[in-house]
This record gives structure tokens, sequence and C-alpha cells, in this order.
């Protein structure tokens, strides 16, 4: 029952590297506003936008054994994505571990739990998005599942799923719609673009976003 | 029963700025200890200490729409204050409305909700104060209030009050007592300078504040 | 039944300055896991790592008296540890007590409670550790005790024990303990360096641990 | 500073009494959907559904001082309602004071913080609603506000407002809208009870609020 | 893109009755530990034990409208899953929509949520298990989906899974995993049947269960 | 280092059969206000008071090995205390070890974790005090401590203390304070009883604690 799979279907490098570009809240805007994990979910330390394919780790509370099973299924521009059975903010992972992870390819982590060796983390740059900083110590005991659908700080992660995550938090970007949602996250940023220069010009959106009548229909009144 | 209101009375210029002089800590003190909103409500970013006077906007949760309507009513040193009729931490504000803002005079919000975009407003410089980061999308659905009395973060707000915020948080002074708020601020000021002076020196605050009398009366004993 | 002890033991300098060395992480490991403050426990600012012998404060919620008492038992090193008798994140303590404590010889605070003018604390590089960054202003009327057994953040802290504390948060070691626990620790470091080495050059930690049969007998199926 | 006002204006009883009938959620609609405290305000037990005048009470934390001081303040059938200044869930109240307002003509309790003695209380079948059950005693130490204006649980509560309160929380409804509310309430009332006879029959919502038109405008698409 | 599916699959009605014996706790143990929403998950009225076929609901922060689309597609002894895109505890339900779920033949609500009128409910005996009680009123102005895949509490809901509920909570069975699931639970019912018979007489579960040697092995030392 | 020890000492019969009749409040005042363990701890069912020897034990999160291992140290009246070494609401505890308990004489649980089966803990009349109602199934596989001293819920557990829990939550005894503690209840409980007959009769707490002074004293001003 408890299985560690090896081998899985990733989205094309290109459009990941795209993703990276267009950030958590506009990934999530083109996904139709689903898939952002829960505000729980913050980085250990500010200024990585980073996409890449999740490798999922689901984790008996307080057991980081199948951590260390995963890092083994770790490609070069991959992403673990760990989450306990149950809710436990115990420090399942360090800074030997991110040794072992970037020596496997790997280029961060994010994890519905507890990170501890931060100083030492952010010394080396490794970015981590966690619901915890937490030293406890874990053990090696209990197996779990390597690259099984999970849940992760709310939102539902697939292997090879696209995780996009910065400083906003961390979006989940499946692989069946990760060009689609691209492209629409290309648009809308080409939009934002133009609008930022006319909102910094003094327009009101209001104008720009065609507001005033509907404000009026609603009943909305000025005094 | 929805109501935009565009004109609000404000407090002097120079007691607001005097106000920021002082900051979070003192003026709540000079307030006899009120004012002070939650713990939840944190900087975005540290380093920023401002006063400014309160544009209020009512929202309904998880809709952003009356942020895009009080815009207009900013005038040059306003902040805006937003505060959801009832708990949603989604990010009703970004980039483009903190690019709206500035281009009205605004400089800066502070919101009993979420924020996104964390990584842009830190760039260009424009302080939040929130209770949540988070990127989940809103809508422009219902109408809410602009200029109305509200409660943000557990402290009533009327239109022009003057908020004060910095590191340690956010504390509201009501515009009628600014003055009063300032000068005994002031005065508060001066005698902690003072103290900090005798107490860098190595005097005892028992001595400093005269309690020693009080901790033998009280039954203190020491060992 | 108030009492303020003037004279704790305290541990050898040489093995709290060693304890400093070792970090949180490894100084909870080598107690077995024990020992360590909630996950509530942050500090105001990253990148100190220090430890201290325990002077502890037991105060009424949102009366910071006894602080005042404390801060006369400080010897050269120490470090203030303040609880409440029930929670309250109240504002306790700022750069004027901060102040005191240096002039005294105090180094830092670790309190189950709010903490005020950080921005001041952060200038002049105070370390602070506390569950909450809240200005609300406390009182001076009621006695708690000082050098007292006491819980903070979930930990008994008994008078002298050593405060090891760093971005990771906060861990206590018995007086008692300390120098077994400093042996324990430069051995788990040592052991810890060679495996850096090791998987920084691509071992697998499944293989340095020895963990691979073990996985099997439990019953691990690789796809 | 510090006052106690004696002199309150009160609704008029027949008002309340109809406020009463109609309930938190009914009242809370009927106010626009504004005037609901927090979800963390719960009643100690099930089954009361009441309407009263507010008493208010302005404490320290951990001091319910103020409290023995406002009970002198009750009439026939009003309510006290108690905040801290800042946040302790410390227990302000317990079945002595219970005795001593119902004395007064008091009948409940609606309280920002902790009570205790709830078996008591519970035996006794005095109401509370409160954001915490806990023993911790408390002093009297520090002055506080009898009948100042107070946020509760996130609403502004001025004295003589209408506190309702059943199992789904606390609604505050002020003085000068008691009559305007009531009235909507009614009409609110009486409309949902045609409506649940409808449903009840099996007719669906979507037609009896006439939602399919904008479901489709809105593009819902039926599979 | 906005979807409400009609038709869905269920498991079979046997099979669903046979779940509702078996109750939360063993059903979450015969999955192998899965399945189990968040401990904030609770009933609002103790005593009610059931199984039935989740129609899931995704909604807007504090918009009901998809409710009451979905209510059409409820058949007889289904059950209704709600949650919103983002988190908001406003109160979704409440007694007339309860009329019309069973006018419509569902016998209970799953919100990750808040829901309202829980005395109405409780005296109908119309069971639900909230996220949190709460009056704030909900709009109808934004689409959802009905019928499409979701997360409530932190596990994945597909429209057809069996939604088992008790007072340990709320677990969710895999429509494909039904059958095997039953009777797995069935298999660990009857054992743990007789074992508490042996326990009830006085065994130690250590000799039950075959503990003693491991716990020798593992180091644990009797004094 | 990981021990069970079987011989605690306890505190005499009759007192802690006094002490349950006082309560968790009165017993909290007569310590001088400390030994209240937090708010979050709860009964699951509302109606017991009692006091017992704590049995006490330490477990890793979501493990419950332990437990089966204190089960065998019961004497009759005990009360097990169980605390894990970091937060895990876990379901560590059921009916089957419920049913174990009271055959080795156990009468109660108090747990700062998870627990399940809670229909059947309430059909057969089985008092726990929890931090987490929760079905999530735990393992065996990791030692922990029997009768060793612990944290649970923030307050200090020696093996032996007299815990003494009700509706109001949990408070701890120590055991050479138990005598002394149950004197001061009782003295308080006399008092109190009288100054209840004083109350309902309509007496102002103001004059019986002979507050009117102070109130002066400290500057309150009268409306």
């Amino acid at each position: 029952m408890n299985v560690a799979r090896k081998n899985i279907e990733r989205a094309d490098t290109a459009v990941i590297a795209g993703l990276a570009e267009m950030g958590v809240s506009t990934c999530h805007e083109a996904l139709g506003r689903t898939g952002l994990m829960s505000a729980r979910m913050r980085p250990i330390f500010r200024g990585t936008r980073l996409a890449a394919s999740a490798i999922t780790v689901l984790v008996p509370p307080a057991d980081n054994w199948m951590i260390h099973v995963a890092i083994e299924m770790l490609r070069e521009g991959d992403i673990l994505v760990v989450a306990p059975y149950s809710p436990s903010d115990a420090g399942y992972f360090g800074d030997l571990l991110a040794t072992s992870v970037r020596a496997h390819g790997g280029i961060g982590l994010v994890i519905d739990g507890g990170v501890r060796d931060i100083a030492d983390l952010t010394d080396i740059g490794f970015p981590v998005w966690s619901t915890s900083i937490c030293a406890q110590g874990t053990v090696k005991e209990t197996l779990g599942q390597v690259n099984a659908p999970l849940t992760c700080a709310g939102v539902l992660v697939n292997p090879g799923d696209i995780i996009v995550a910065d400083d906003d938090g961390v979006a989940v970007v499946p692989r069946e719609r990760a060009s689609d949602t691209l492209e629409r996250a290309r648009m809308r940023t080409a939009e934002e673009k133009q609008k930022r220069e006319q909102l910094a010009a003094g327009a009101s959106s209001l104008d720009l976003y065609g507001l005033r009548e509907r404000l009026a229909a609603k009943g909305l009144r000025y005094e």
C-alpha cells in the first residue's frame, strides 16, 4: 500500500520557466482564482520567485523518512512538496536535507509543516515555503508515499503539477493546464502593464474598468 | 443605504506630522493606552513610520469594489483604512491599486484582510499594514461604504481620524483628540529621553519610578 | 508568597559559550529532542545566535512590574525569561527596559508575550524572542516572582538554566545537563559535517543512514 | 479620565422585547448585514434567545474591578457588555458576580474574554456569551470605564444599544435604529415564513428568488 | 468555465448504509489513516452518525448562490459538501436552505465555513458539520461550481464520494474504494469487539498487541 | 534514556476527595492563581468534577505507544495525563483504551492532543479533557516516558500531582501542596458562601469587598 513512484510526467521546461516569470498572483488569476495554498504558507526568506515540477511526499506526522526516499526521485529543476497525514509543525527539514536536495537537482521545498536551520538555509539561498519554523526533531519510523496525489495547505497537488511560489505564497498549476494558464497569464500581464501606466498617470480605475454605471445601477449614493 | 462620502474633516497637517514623529507606542500611551489595533496587524516590510488621515472603506468579504471608489476620495497625505463586514483574508489590494492610490496622493494602506504583490509593493516602497498576505483574487459585485465609521482590527475608526503606524503596529488617534494627544506624547517622549540616559548610566528603574516602597508594601520578599 | 531570589547558580561560562556555537536545533537534538519552546516563539529580527543563563520572571497578565525587579538580578551575560500567569500579548517590554537590561549586563529577552519599540530594539541590536509584537501598555500593580521556576512557551525553565536561541527559536538546556549536552551536541555537529560533505557530493541519505533495508522490511514498494 | 456613567438612554421596552423574538440572524440582516460580533463569541450553554440594553464595561486585561462598579448601573432587563483594553482570556466573571447581577436586575453577560464557574452558571440558568471559558483569576487594581463606547468582538457598542443574542452569537442594534430594525426584521420574518412553506413543498429557491435568468446571464453551464 | 453537473455516479446504497454503521474513526483507519477532514470540522449538535453521497459545491467566499443551484442536484440520501475558494466563515446556510435540502431528499451538510439558525436546525434535527457557527449574511452575486472536485477542510472530495460523519468529525471515502473500505472496516470492528472484551477483563494491551518484545528491543527501561 | 517508572508517591486519598469537591476555580485561586492549564483544554462532555493522582505520559507526536505502557501503572482512582513532545492533535485515545484504563482503576484522561470515539466515551461516561477532538490514527513506533515530569497545556505536571478537572478546565495541584491547598480552598468556599447570600440579597460587592475608597483614591469619577 505504501508506494514510491519513480517516474512522473512533467510539463514542458519552457512553460515552467514562463510561469515563473508570471508569479503567484497572476497564475492564480489565470486559473480562474483557484489553486492558491493557504495564507499560512510563507517563505522563510523574501525575494525568490520560482516555478518547478512537484515531487510529492506524503509523510506521517513528525516523521521525515519519506523525504529521504523522495530526494532520489528529483530531477534537475524539481521541487519537493511535503504534507503530513495529520497536522504537525515539527521540523521535518534542515540544512543537511537541503544539501542533498541540491545535489540531486532540486531547487526548493514547499511543506505543510515545519522547517529548521533557517539561518543556514538563508545563507545558502535554499528557498522554502512552510507553514511553520520549528526545530522539533522528527523520526524515521513509518512509511508514507512518494509521488502520490496529496493535499498541501488546502490544495490538491498531483506529482508533476507546477508549483509557482514567490513572496505572495504558493500556487499550484495542474500539469495539463500549464500551457493554457501561461497564455492567459501573459495576456493578463500585458493588460496590467497598460493599466498600470494609465493609473500612474492619474486615471480612475472606475473609468478603466467601466464600473461607474454598475455602481449607479446597484444604488451607490455619493454625498 | 450604501453611501460614499466625498468630504470629510481632517486634522491639522502639522499635528499629523507631529504624531508621525511620536510613533505608535507613544501615541497609544498618550491616549490612555487605548486605540491600538490587534497584534495581528503587521507591516509587509519594516522601517516605515507614518501618520495620515483615514479614508475608511467598508467592503463585503472578498470584494474590493469599494476600494476603487475610495481612491477618488484621497487627498495628499491620506491613508486608506479597509475592513470587511465579515472576516476574509482574501487579497483585496495589489500593486495596480497601490499605483492608483499614489497617483491620487495616498501614502499607504491599513487593511483587516489580505494584500498581494508584496514584492512589488516593497520595491516601490508602498507601506501596507495588513492582517494577512494572500494572493486570493477578489470580485467587484457588492457595494459597501466609503467614509463611514468602521471597526478595523478591533478599533473604531472614523473618517478623518489619524492613523499612526510603524513597526510596532497601528494606532488610531481620534481627530478631535489629535492636538491633545500630540502634546501628551511630546511630554512623554521628553521624560523618556531623560530616563533612557539615567538607565543607560546604570540607574535602577525601581528608583527612577519610585517603586521600592510600593514593592515592600505589597509584600515582596527578597531572598 | 511573592519572592524575588537574588542568587542563583549558573553553568560554567565556557560551557554556555560552547552551547551558543551549537545553536537551537543541535542542542534540542542533543537533549533527546526535548526542551524546545513552541514555534510561536520568534525573534524580532534575524541573525542572532546566543546562549545565556536564565533570570526567570513570572508576571501577572499585562503587568510588567516584576521585570523592573528582575533587572537588578542580572549578571554579565544573563538573559531575561518572562512568562505571564495567564496569556496576554500586551507589550511588556520596550527600548527603555532594554537600555536598563544592557546597563546591568543582560544580553537579551525571551518572553511568552508581547514586546514593543521593535524598530529601536533592532537599531541597537538588542535581541528579543517573543510570541507577539504588540504596543499595548502594561501596568505596575501586582507582584509576581523573580527566579522561580516557570513555564515559558510550553517548556519548564528553572533560574540558571541555559537559554539557547537563534533564528529557529528557543531551546532550554537544564543547568545540570549543560556539559553533557554540549558534548553530545559537538559529536552530532562533527557527524553532520561529514555527512554534509557526502550529501553535497551526491550520496543518498538512505545509504548514509543505512535505511534501505528497513524500507524494504516495512514494505515500501518502488514503482 | 476614568468615568463611570450612571444614566444612559435605553430603547423602548416593547421594541427590545420584539427584537428578542427576531433573533440574531434576522436582526443582523435587518441591519444591512452589519452589527454581528465575531464567531469567537459563543454561548456557554445553548437555548437562550434574548435582547437587552447594554451596560458597557471597559476593563484592563485580567482586571475585573470595573464589573463590580458597573453592576450598580444595571436596571431591570439590562445586560453587561465587557471588553478588555487588550486581549486576555482570563476568567473575569463567575457565579458570585452572576448572583449580584441578577440581584440588580441584570439578565446576562456578553464578554470579549473568559468566564468561569460555568457549571454553576448553567445550573442557575444565567446566560453568558464569551470568547473563552477560563478559570484564571483576575485582580482589582486598575480603573477602566463604565458606560463608555467600546469595541467588543469587533463591533462598536454604545451604552444603551440593544444586544440581541442567541445560539448563533451576538448582534448589536444601535439604539436609534431599534424601531426601524424591528420593523424590517418583522417583514423579513413574514417573508421567510411564506418561503419556508413553499420550500418545504418542494419549490426551488432559484424560482422563489427569481435567480434562473441571472444564472444564465452570468454564464452558468449545466451539464 | 462555471459548470453545474447534474449527473454523478454514486456508490451502492447498501455499501453506504454499511459505512454509516462503521463511523468516522473506523472508516479512516480502514482507509490507511487517510481521508479525515481537519479537527476544525465539528457537528452543530451531537449524536448523529451518517454516510451519504457527496454533492460538491464550490462557492466564492461569503456567496451562497451555488448552494441554491446544488439543491436541485440532490437525490434521496445525498449530502451537500460546500467549500469556499478562499476561507470565510460567513453563514452560508440556515433553516430555509435546510428545509429546501430536505424537500429534495438531502440529509445533511458539511461546510468549510459558517452556518446559522442553529437553534432551528437542532430543533428539526438537520445535521450539519461546519468549521464555524456564524450569522453573517452572504450574497448571491458570483458563480462557482456544482459537482466539481474540491478540497474541504484539507481533504479532496469528488462528487459521489461517500461522506461518513459523526461526533468525531468527517471522513471521505472515495467512491471506487467504498466496498473495499467497508470490508476492511468490518474486519477491524470485529477485531476490536473481541479486544474490548479482553481489555475490559483486565488484559494488558501490551500483551494483546504483542508489544512487550519491541519495547525491550527499543530500549525502554522500567524502574 | 526512555524510562517507565512504576512507583510514584500519591497524595492522601481524603485530600484528593476534598479537592474534587472544591473544583478548578477555587483550587486555582487557593494556589495563588497558578496551576491552571490553557483554556484550549476542554471536557468532551459537561458535568464531571473530579480530582485524581496524575500518571504522566510523554509521547512522540502522533504516537500512542506509551499510553499502553502507562495503563499498567494505574492504581484505583488515578488519571492519565498525556502530552506530546511537539504539538499534534492526532487522536491518541479512544474507547478501547478507555476500557483498558477503567479495568486498571483509572478514572479519566487529560491530554494535550486529540481524542476520538467521543460518542462511545460519552455513552460510558468516561471523562476526557483534551485540546482537540480528532479521529486521526496514531502509530506505535517510538518510545517516550511514563511518570516523568512534563508540561501539559502550559503547566508543569509531576507524577503524583493532583489533577482537578471540571467544566471550567483543568488545574494541577502539586502533591506536596495538596493539604495546604485544600485548607485554603475550604476557607475560600466558606467566605464565598456568605458573600453569595449577601449579594443575592442585593448588597453591592463594592461594599462587601471594601472597594469604594480605593476607587475614589484611584480617581474614578462618577457622572
